[in-house]
């Protein structure tokens, strides 16, 4: 795929390139944030059940732990969860910290009326998310946020995160990681899914890579220079 | 799929106890109109896709007109030519009358500005509409609008759908159609996308049949006794 790549096309975005390219979507082209978040989410959860079939998971139950944090990363973990619920498996909820966004909130709702179970806490003994999950979903922190700015609970959950054996789903970007690096530690993610354009430091991501958000108009790829593979059928996700 | 019908449970619903889901989905389940237009509109393109692939088209150009009503039918008819766009159909987008809608007006101008061609009227001649498009996508009347209630330019327009011989697509019941009667004269569709659960009109339906809004909670499904086929895999629709 990059191979294919023309000098000029890109095939990552830095981070102000992917808000502006948001801003003129919700803005010039009519999109709201509720559709745009339900599409990615359900495109999410489609990518786990090509990485993760139900017939692959090795715990009885085919249990995951969706880790979802107060932005808009967040908010598309939580149509995620929702979507791995319908899909058939059973997803477990996990809100580090409450979020004032109304579209969050909606979203939270919709998962607490479909009887996702929700943890109150995340046990710092790893060993008991290692047995209880097939795999975690890490909603946590998305390309806009930067590790500096954040405290607890964030780095506390981070932390618990790379110490996991389970594998993890990273939505956008693996959470802490500077979106415009192309090196870094952290968390280890199995999947990467990336939203809409991949950012600079998937580079340096080895995983299964995906991407999401085959809503994205044809205009505004030419105009960002975006150099994106090609989705076949109806497709929600094409694999990178 | 009806023969394993519990004596109970229903395979068919009335528009009222449609309306009450609805309103329960939207008000205590903290969903939006917004995400589920979305999701319906990405079904409804889904089932076009499996009963008129992109390679059986017979035109020289995968066109299709979608012709939508200026209500809540209409919005899953903007939405599904949208995501027929995507799928790489042709889609024309055809609206008999403004709608003061706000979420009818952002879909709209999401078509737009996604250079989806507009028809300013519908031609009279049923010849030159058979001869330019594959199908035509009826998102005009949805099972609220009684036939009774409404007049130019929609009785116009369905007769000349009831003309037509390329096939026709319905979103949720034909447009015109009783909702809750099992007989009817009127259009007559190839394919019938029921929403979130069939309506009575449904039994009098002998074409192509799919069900779209397999995000309807289950609990939804048990308070209104409702026996809906099991979805399969990451499938939007299911073939009823």
């Amino acid at each position: 795929y990059s191979v294919l790549s023309s000098e000029k096309k890109k095939d990552q975005i830095e981070v102000k390139e992917a808000v502006a390219m948001e801003t003129e979507l919700l803005r010039d082209y009519g999109f709201g944030r509720q559709q745009l978040t339900e599409m990615l989410g359900h495109a999410c959860a489609t990518a786990i059940t090509q990485v993760f079939p139900l017939a692959s998971l090795e715990k009885r139950q085919p249990t995951g732990l969706v880790a979802c944090g107060p932005d808009q990363n967040g908010c598309v973990g939580l149509a995620c969860a929702r979507h791995l619920r319908v899909f058939e498996y059973i997803p477990t909820v996990f809100i580090p910290k409450r979020s004032s966004d109304a579209l969050h909130q909606d979203l939270r709702l919709q998962c607490e009326r479909m009887d996702l179970p929700f943890l109150s806490y995340l046990p710092t003994e790893v060993q008991l998310i290692n047995e209880a999950y097939n795999l975690v979903v890490d909603a946590v922190l998305g390309p806009e946020t930067e590790l500096a700015s954040v405290g607890e609970p964030f780095t506390g959950v981070l932390q618990t995160l790379r110490g996991l054996k389970a594998p993890i789903v990273s939505l956008d970007i693996p959470s802490g990681w500077d979106a415009d690096e192309s090196s870094s530690d952290g968390i280890s993610p199995a999947l990467l899914v990336s939203l809409m354009t991949p950012k600079r430091c998937a580079l340096s991501f080895s995983g299964s890579h995906f991407l999401a958000g085959r809503f994205l108009p044809f205009d505004l790829q030419r105009k960002y220079e975006l150099n994106l593979p090609k989705f076949s059928g109806t497709d929600a996700v094409v694999q990178l």
